[in-house]
């Protein structure tokens, strides 16, 4: 199965697209869709909309997984991340893909072992699992490991939401 | 001009269209796009981008404005909102409009004729603007009072979001 994992932000948008089957994972393709900054705020939801559709136009994910949003006190800086999300789970709705989510510490804990690794350690451990392959950034190798998180967590949750996607056709 | 208010939120988005000669403004259409709650986040946002493009193609604004989200201590609600928002913005994007962005208290300051107006006053206010209308609900009367305020704000500023947009094409 093909997995594209999101890790979404309105700067930098990471993508990561793994083949897995069973415990096997092989690396497709990573990469980061950018935002202009200078840019009107709908312009660059629109630019990264557009990115990341052309990735699921390119790499043909049959799956699909993004980040639970980390929620603080910076409300500006959660809503700039709610509004990326926002689009990146429509371009992945609009491709049929059913996006499954997953806490920060989840993902790290399918990745590293522990829910409490830092960033570095996700890099770290996408080397060892793809040896050779180099990411695009950090967000590139966040977005790999949420594929990889996805590819242990498949049941019926996904089925439920994979079935929802097919009834609101 | 024709000019399409919107007021986002994850269960109902607000919509108005007016149409705007001078001093002089008559009211087009008004309504709310729903999501259902029961339907996952990405389906829910599909819902809402569909149905406002659905509204922008039938009709047809040429300038867009839509409310400054309030960001407080709820970053769950926060979130949610941004989400909304961003997949509103991308669908006047898509659609070549580029959005005027009105904090609330503008946006009642225009209308009503003070910033610390109480929601009934703007649902008032769209009465006695448009006598005999009929708002789908406080949503709605929310954004016709935001494409009311947009038509107050043309300017410099609008046009360099403008040209920014035909830019990115």
């Amino acid at each position: 199965m093909r997995i594209i994992g999101v890790d979404p932000g309105l700067r930098n948008l990471g993508w990561g697209v793994i083949e897995a089957e069973g415990s096997r994972m092989v690396h497709v393709a990573n990469g980061i869709c950018h935002s202009d900054s200078a840019a009107p705020l709908a312009i660059r939801l629109q630019q990264l909309f557009r990115g990341l559709c052309a990735v699921i136009a390119e790499h043909a994910p049959e799956a699909a997984a993004i980040e639970e949003t980390f929620v603080n006190r910076d409300g500006q800086g959660t809503l700039k991340l709610g509004q990326a999300r926002g689009v990146a789970l429509l371009a992945l709705a609009e491709a049929g893909l059913a996006p499954g989510e997953y806490a920060p510490n989840t993902v790290k804990k399918a990745v590293v072992g522990t829910g409490h690794a830092a960033k570095g350690q996700i890099a770290h451990m996408i080397g060892h699992y793809f040896p050779g392959v180099k990411t695009a950034g950090a967000d590139a190798a966040d977005a790999l490991a949420i594929a990889i998180c996805h590819s242990h967590h498949t049941g019926p949750g996904a089925a439920r939401i994979a079935a929802a996607l097919r009834a609101a056709g």
